[in-house]
């Protein structure tokens, strides 16, 4: 009575779903709202860095061949004929032995071609007129920024597919960027399945849960950099699941739901996936936990059938529906940075199928350690919290010691990986 | 002329700094928008998980007693006399070899103590009624999630001033939270000083360059979890700037200026503090960049005055702003998350002070390695964009060469550190 399901491997499921995964819409925001957003178009250069050739210190913009004989003894001294502030530009024509008092930012004189930090002049009047004087020689270029040593105009900067963060903010300012492309967040529908889960207001009462797959979702969503729309519960009845189903598919860009994928008397998804015309791609994964997550297809238009179960749920997401959003924000790697640590307890369970780890990992003298959080049981989600990593064990692995290096994936970096 | 200035090593400036942080206010949202807060509160659990005894599996609910028989030759039979979904209880006495076909989540019924799971269960049908059978015997408690054996009630699972990732989330709703205690966003007011600015929107023109540090602080202020209040650039005018800063300072929980805290003539922020009756606690730090950071206080209250210099701003916000403004989200871990990586590229300036080089910093097989980005000029902006740590290199070292283990301090990591 109950239908076989023939598990797929863990990459083989991914692969099939990331063969549906296309870059997303683009839209314009003003800079002030672009942190946090995912650059959906290449940063580039609109003039050379530094603009002009400036002065990176307070002090006094010389020519340096001046300057050549000073020394201890014999001190040269220059007529100091105007001040300039960043932002001023200077207005007099500087002679041999004249300076001009020049402030951090503000761009070189014409025919100067060095500059003297204050700390090393000395500076006095004299019968009205301003000088300073220095004890050793400068050589042309000493102490000052040239144009376009940092950046040249036209440089690609920033790829598109960025977060863009405070460093990448100042950029879009610094080359005038007062509008930003970016990409536009994909709307991602939720629904809960479960005649057992209660509202979170709701008092406990026996045989039910609360419903918290639906906000751990919402913020995946958010932390992936998309939009979630949560539409509410759905009834264990198929009926009325597949008429709201139906109903929203057109106003989302991919719809997740979670429960209703086991083979359970009241998991209707499979019908409805059948009914909805869509094209089941697998709904059975070799992985704990999350076997039953199924995925789906219609015109396109990607069903992720997620677990009801909370830490099946979670792991869900992260491998199959985090690559598909970030590939809509144009990133070049879209999958949960990978990389090894050192495994700090025994984990002697053997893994039939390949076990993703809820897991802590911290650095310590350079090197990164990983702790299973909580008891690993499926069911439970006072892990999740705790949890900024998966450990990874392949599928045919017996268990693993303390001291073994084990792969990992990093929940909370922003940089993912190529896989 | 030139006012002389005696710097004070980073870690008292700071510590200097961090005798004003206090805690923050609490405000109330509701769980859809407490996604990306702090917790005011600790997260406690308002029931046992799971609330009752109940089946991680599809399956079917015995007595394990009626199975100590069973075998490969001999399979005991069970009747099965009802069905119950998650969400449901059941309703019948469960009496001797009779079983409740029971899904995933469902409480166990009373009297029944090991769950059978489909799999391994054979079930049929014999004049109208419904049997299984199975094979091998079950221990009381097999396959059973007893209530409690996840979290016990009243168990504080997450202290106040944890960020709110996804899985806090779902322990939020787990434990019934429709309305959250989040620390309410400090506001952080910001001017830029300097003539020399240009708006994003504005062309170039001769010796100026355009306002990047406000938009990269607003992002840094987002990042860490505040509230930016960007209230233009104030023009190089002592009056002027008095006059804007007195008018907005009840406004804000603290202040931050980017220039004018140089020695400049046009470095108005001295006086600015003079005038406003501020204590200066430090006018000058032995770090590279930022040496003129200035910190004043108005009756606890903190004017940060951060250079205007993009990078010695940026690390100003991350050594000075930062500790405060997670202090008054709750965190016991203010600072930046500190450990030590592999240097990947010789570094060879002296550090006459300690110098904070942008870099980036990657894993690899366990490891973490640092590499500085751009050419650390402190004028340079391009290099903040692909920074994820500071590389911390102490005052009164030479330089240091590739392979070389330095301390680094990373940007992006949520967890923070107890410094």
């Amino acid at each position: 009575m109950v239908e076989k399901r023939t598990p797929i491997p863990v990459m083989e499921a991914i692969q099939k779903v990331m063969q549906f995964a296309k870059s997303g819409k683009k839209e314009i925001v003003a800079l002030e709202e672009a942190y946090g957003r995912y650059l959906a178009e290449d940063l580039r250069a609109d003039h050379d860095v530094p603009p002009f050739d400036r002065s990176p210190y307070d002090g006094f913009a010389i020519r340096a061949a001046d300057s050549a004989a000073a020394s201890l003894d014999h001190p040269v001294e220059f007529e100091v004929i105007e001040t300039i502030g960043a932002g001023q530009v200077a207005e007099k024509e500087v002679a041999p032995f004249q300076a001009v008092r020049i402030m951090t930012g503000a761009q070189i004189p014409n025919g100067c071609d060095a500059v003297v930090m204050f700390e090393v002049a000395n500076e006095y009047e004299r019968n009205g007129k301003t000088y300073m004087s220095i004890k050793r020689p400068f050589r042309p270029g000493d102490n000052i920024s040239f144009q376009g040593e940092d950046t040249k105009k036209g440089e690609m900067l920033v790829p598109k597919g960025t977060f863009i963060n405070p460093g990448v903010q100042a950029l879009l300012a610094t080359f005038g960027y007062a509008n930003v492309h970016v990409a536009k967040k994909p709307k991602v529908g939720i629904f809960a399945t479960g005649s057992e889960l209660l509202d979170v207001s709701e008092p406990l009462v026996p045989g039910k849960i609360r419903n918290s797959n639906a906000y751990m979702i919402q913020a995946q969503v958010y932390r992936i950099g998309a939009l979630p729309v949560y539409f509410g519960k759905l009834m264990d009845d198929a009926d009325r699941c597949f008429a709201a189903i139906e109903n929203v598919l057109d106003e989302v860009d991919l719809l997740i739901t979670t429960g209703g994928v086991s083979v359970g008397d009241y998991d209707y998804l499979p019908v409805i996936y059948e009914r909805l015309g869509a094209e089941v791609l697998f709904n059975k994964v070799a992985m704990r936990p999350g076997s039953v997550t199924t995925v789906a297809q219609k015109e396109g238009k990607l069903l992720f059938g997620l677990s009801g179960n909370p830490s099946a749920c979670y792991v869900g997401f992260e491998l199959f529906v985090r690559p598909v959003i970030r590939t809509m924000l144009y990133s070049a790697k879209p999958y949960l940075y990978k990389t090894t640590a050192t495994l700090l307890a025994d984990f002697p369970k053997p893994n039939p199928f390949t076990r993703f780890v809820r897991s802590y990992v911290h650095a310590k003298e350079g090197r990164l350690y990983v702790t299973p959080v909580g008891m690993d049981k499926s069911n439970i989600v006072t892990s999740l919290a705790k949890a900024n990593a998966f450990m990874v064990l392949p599928g045919g692995t017996r268990g693993f010691s303390k001291g073994d290096a084990v792969e990992i994936w990093l929940l909370e970096n922003e940089e993912g990986s190529e896989q």
